[in-house]
């Protein structure tokens, strides 16, 4: 089997665990396979660098951030491939440029475009255990560039599909994909296995596990993905296209984000263009907004409210707050602490009263939904951020996740 | 005017120096020059790289170390560029693969093959401060490759001598090239020129400012290089062609170097093919043997003494004790405590009795010396180490060396 395995930042947090990880790859390469290994840089280390670079400027150049931030990785794949050689492996260390993997020009958040993978497969057949950087590439004028945080996610499952690998493990400080955080419910309980298009909705719901953009690059390409521990022996969970015993569990998974804001612009004129003349400018500075609702006008103004997340909310309000007074809306309110609470499955689909179920649920804990957004496979409330634990345990318990689900057998 | 400027690692020792030298590239860009930097690590950084590599493995692949040492450059050109970025010039920070620094394949010390530095040209070209990576390039295989300890100043010069530049600074802790070391004669005088000849005996006999193969570039491609200091404001010293005025100064400066260790073979079989016995292996081994003295051979013995630094003491020794065997001499003899201490001078080529003054200089202290080696413009005499200051002091004053020389006028 051709294995991708790509190791976080605890996993390579020190030279122990260095070592530790080159053990897992000799395993892995005794066991008979070929193992390419994707690095990030050691834990702490990107945060050190950026902060070098914020007490050097105000606004560092995004092209120097990334010539900065693409040295972290370079150290980890160096003592690996060192490490590997020491205990007899034939390994050799690879930038992302020299595995080829093209992106964008969109500095500390470039797309990965093209991947040539030549000197991985050189590599390959000369017998050899390449480790590759991750989070990094180069664009076509040959600048390096970086893919944004858990972009050595993105790295890991786009060298995959490249090269047709079998399967890509992503080790992890957790133990796979829980159906909520085991730190609010203990009785939380690994996946097995789940989606593609739910874990994309549970990376965009707040659960950390796997960065989105590897995700849609898994889903996009059919790369079975398994999430592992480095620290213990155990499956861990597959993330893998949907199967007829997946539709049959109908939520897989609670997940919360209590890093939200909302916004609430109230006698905003209900007419055309209003809604671009408020997001048009937000959507210009990089902030990215979650739900917006629209109440029924009233007399020809209505109330607008949309949520973001808290880091967000500064900046967002100096450009609503100009917004504002050319539109004449009344009032702006903001609400600092909401939380975000969502039950995803793709089970939703074929199952009707989810929602209600949802509804209900809370209502009977006096838990007051002030948004509600829905998709094809979640469904998402904003509450008082208060509430958020009750929220999350209450619904674990009335969907049944800390139960085995009968249908779905281990892997 | 085209200037070259490099920093060393303590002139990038932190984020303020760093500062300062943002400054510094500033100030001659307003004076209306185009400016290229070339910079080093922060100072220590490559020590704390390499000790984490032995303390990862004990003998770490010099590809892996060469992927690992990279990283310091990368962080110090990152910082700097963003610093003139935000002081409104532009700046662009540039790897050694970057601007073309191709090597061959010899890592940890690989040497310069070829410059293309077409996107040096390109930023200078369109109005932009390039800052680039010292230290280090990339071989044909595209693989990174480092320079050696002080390969930073080899890539100033290098790319000075490429972009035909009208001057090369190295930006350093002293304030340039002094007739002897300041902490052990206080009254040594810094010099205002030094042909490329002289730096060159004086870099190889122990005296630290440049690294002799950046002063084998410049006087290939006769690349006028300026030693300065990085904290003060002082002209420092111009290396650069031999001209009448220097052939008038006898002796230039005294350099000592206490690192050395003496091997002495006994009884050594005075036959052809004897001394490649001896040397051969220890040249495999990359150990540099400096001064070689034979005896006259008394009944077909000799014995042959060499020196070579000390930290390449014990593993000569290991290879000489096996040699020794096979050869059946009667006794090996180290001395440690040695030091070498020269005169270097180009006027040594028209001046007769340079010597002689040396050596009575030094038999009027009871300085017993050892071991005698000569060159066209310089003359080393190995004593026991006790004498390395007291000779230094004598032979400065005895070559008058702390006098400003009548012929030569500040530049």
């Amino acid at each position: 089997m051709l294995i991708v395995q790509k190791y976080g930042g605890t996993s390579v947090g020190d030279l122990e665990r260095i070592a530790s990880v080159a053990r897992k790859v000799a395993a892995a390469r005794d066991a008979g396979h070929q193992v390419v290994v994707v690095l990030s840089a050691m834990s702490g280390e990107t945060d050190k660098l950026l902060q070098m670079a914020h007490t050097m400027v105000a606004h560092p150049d995004e092209r120097e951030i990334d010539m900065l931030l693409s040295t972290g990785e370079r150290v980890t794949i160096a003592l690996l491939a060192m490490k590997l050689i020491e205990m007899g492996y034939p390994a050799r260390s690879f930038t992302g440029r020299q595995v080829g993997i093209l992106t964008d020009s969109a500095h500390t958040r470039a797309r990965i475009e093209r991947i040539s993978a030549e000197r991985i497969r050189a590599s390959l057949d000369a017998g050899e255990i390449p480790v590759v950087a991750g989070f990094q590439g180069i664009d076509e004028k040959s600048d390096v560039t970086t893919l944004g945080r858990g972009g050595s996610d993105t790295t890991a499952v786009a060298l995959a599909a490249a090269l047709k690998a079998d399967a890509c493990e992503i080790y992890t400080d957790v133990e796979g994909v829980y159906t909520t955080d085991p730190n609010l419910v203990p009785h939380a309980r690994r996946l097995k296995k789940i989606s593609y298009d739910e874990m994309l909705e549970m990376a965009s719901l707040g659960a950390k596990v796997l960065h989105s953009r590897s995700v849609e690059f898994a889903k996009k390409y059919l790369v079975p993905v398994r999430v592992l521990s480095s620290f213990k022996d155990a499956p861990g969970t597959l993330v893998t296209k949907e199967d007829a015993e997946m539709e049959q569990v109908v939520v897989s998974a609670v997940t919360y984000n209590k890093n939200e804001a909302r916004v609430t612009l109230m006698g905003v004129p209900d007419r055309p263009g209003i809604a671009a003349r408020i997001f048009g400018p937000i959507a210009e500075a990089r902030i990215v907004v979650d739900m917006i609702i629209q109440n029924i006008s009233d007399g020809g103004l209505t109330d607008l409210s949309f949520t973001l997340s808290r880091s967000d909310l500064i900046p967002a309000m100096e450009i609503i707050r100009k917004t504002a007074r050319e539109i004449g809306e009344r009032e702006v309110k903001v609400h600092e602490h909401i939380a975000k609470v969502s039950i995803v499955g793709v089970g939703m689909r074929s199952h009707s009263g989810v929602a209600a179920r949802m509804f209900e649920t809370l209502a009977r804990e006096g838990i007051n939904i002030m948004m509600i957004s829905t998709s094809e496979i979640k469904i998402s409330c904003v509450m008082e951020a208060k509430y958020t634990e009750l929220a999350v345990r209450v619904l674990h318990d009335a969907f049944g996740l800390g139960e085995e689900p009968g249908a779905v057998s281990e892997e």
